[in-house]
Order: C-alpha cells, then structure tokens, then sequence
C-alpha cells in the first residue's frame, strides 16, 4: 500500500502546486477573483481547493508566503552578509524591488485583505535580512546609531512598500523605482 | 414651512453629527463595530443611521474625511507656509503626528477596508501642504532636488503611517515617534 500513499501524496502536492500557481494569477490579475475561477484555472475540482484551503483567505496567505519564500532565496542570492555594508544595501534593495515590482499588485491585495501588520509579520524572513544588514552596518560605521534598529528596518520595509504603491497608482515609474528609493535609503540611513 | 425644513434641517446635522462622533468612538474601540451597534451609540434608530450613511464604508469614509480635515486645520495652524522650511516641516511633522497617534486605530481599519490608495487620495488636502512645503523647501536650497516631488511626498506620508503602525503593534513608544520621524525625514530630505 506504500505505492498508493506515495501516488496519493504526489497527487496531492501536483494540486497544491496547481493551486498556487493559478492563485497567484488569478488575484494578479482580477484582486476580486472567486475560489470557483481559482479551481477552474488550476484545472481541480472545487472539493479538492477547499480541501488544501478552507478559504479564500487561507489560500491569499499561502500564495503570499511562498512568494515571500522566494523573494528570501533571491535576498539571500544578493549576498547581504558580504562586502561593505552600503554596497550590500544597494544589492539588496535592488534584489528586493526586483521581486517585489512582480508582485505590486499581489501584496496589495494582501495588504488589503489580510491588514499591514500581518503582511509585515509575513515578510519576517525576508525583513531579518535587512535588520542582520543594517546591524553590521552600525557597526562598521556606516549606518546610523541614533534611531532603534526596529524603526531603520521599518524605514527601509515601508519606502519598499510605498514605492509599488506609487508605482500601481502610476505616480512613480517602475524603472526609476529602485535608483529613487537607493538615493532615498542610503542618505535616511548613513550615520553622520 | 420654512420652520418646519429649517427644524428638519437641524434635525439632520445634529443626527449626522451624533452619528459620526459615535462611529469614531466605535471604530476606534471595536474595528469590526456593527452598524446596528454605532446606531445604538450614537442614539438614532438604524433607519436614520442608513438613511444618512446606507453602508458601512460610506459611514467610514465619512469619519475619516471629517478627522482628515480636522487633521487639515492643525497643520494649517502649524503655519507650514512661515518661517525657514526646515522648522516649518519639523512644526508640521510635530503636528501630523499628534493628530495622527490620537487616530492610529482609526487609520488602521481605514487602511484595511478602503485600501492605501483611497487612503492616500482622501489625504490630498493634508498632502498639498507637505508638497508645498517641501517646494519652498527645494526653492530655499535645504531640501533635494534630485528625487520626484511626488516621492518625496510620498516618502513623508508613509514614514508619518509606518510609524503609526509600528506604534500600534508595540515596536516604538508613541512619545517618541514624533523625534523619531524627524531624525529620519530631515535626514532623507535634506539637500546636499
């Protein structure tokens, strides 16, 4: 019987994976889209998308987390822990609007639905880079000191988030998006 | 009957007024406050309630409008138009923040129900005065010349809401979120 628990759980992880990818376009493309229209476009049957996700919310917030996990991998891609603080900055800021610009509409949706606290909660892995970054900043010398840490990772989080939103409602351009919010964060953030 | 319509009248301004002092207390209190609940506060039957305000986002709208120009008046009181722009925006940060840490819970829920764009939108009236400070700023030589002006805007607005989110989750003191919020945006904004 292992065979058929083994086919049973690769099943079930072609249709979780199904799931995320029609989700994450659906609610791209149409922030109102219903689970009916999600299953649809996963190609599973209503039963089996409420069976992973026993609601709209839940399955939001499992296409957010895996997005999140994602932008982490390309965060850790950029190499925050090395070479001079400021650089690193640059690379991560870069690495970050990269992602993020691919889902502006996405994180929208989430902040909407799921509320800004819980979307920062959500972030907390790709958010402890930037803290572990700022940190070693501090301490070559680089970055400010007079502030709590917690607030300068707040600046960096919210100029991020702002910029897609700025960007969505067309009032900042997408490739000018990462050069304006570097000018922006390593001036707010050098030490003096 | 000009009696009769101008008591009517008077009727209506003060249910109006009754109802958008207790949808403040309530949506502060309670986010998730029932229309049934505010028309109960606020001493008006749900007829009336939905006569004037026929949903719940209407009726939120209406609050946030009411304590946004509010908000207007203070800073207008701040003079943001006298005095070298670098104390006036340190007045209109003072006073931003102070209206805005007495509505944290209010602007919260706004920004979950009615999103961050309309959010924004509704704050043009608070917005221009930051724009135009930050214009005679530019013209003085103390503020940045090398970002857009509507970033630098929106760099100001969404520092003044982090912080407010970030008071409400409980990672920094409300007392000194205003010292706080200056360090950084003198800093960011400064012309060099």
């Amino acid at each position: 019987m292992a065979t058929t628990e083994t086919r049973r759980r690769a099943d079930a992880e072609r249709n979780i994976a199904a799931i995320l990818d029609a989700a994450l376009v659906c609610f791209t493309e149409e922030p109102q889209a219903s689970m009916a229209a999600i299953a649809r476009a996963a190609g599973v049957g209503r039963v089996t998308l409420y069976a992973h996700f026993p609601s709209r919310e839940v399955l939001l917030a499992a296409v957010l987390d895996r997005t999140i996990a994602q932008a982490g991998e390309v965060i850790r891609a950029a190499a925050p822990s090395e070479g001079p603080a400021t650089t690193a900055l640059r690379r991560l800021l870069r690495s970050s609007w990269h992602v993020l610009d691919q889902h502006r509409q996405l994180f929208d949706l989430a902040q909407r639905e799921l509320g800004s606290p819980n979307l920062r909660e959500r972030h907390r892995q790709v958010v402890d880079h930037v803290e572990d970054l700022l940190v070693r900043g501090q301490q070559e010398g680089v970055f400010r000191t007079d502030l709590p840490i917690t607030w300068l990772v707040t600046t960096v989080y919210s100029l991020l988030h702002a910029a897609a939103e700025d960007v969505n409602t067309g009032q900042l351009r997408a490739d000018e998006a990462a050069e304006v919010l570097e000018a922006t964060l390593l001036q707010a953030l050098e030490s003096r």
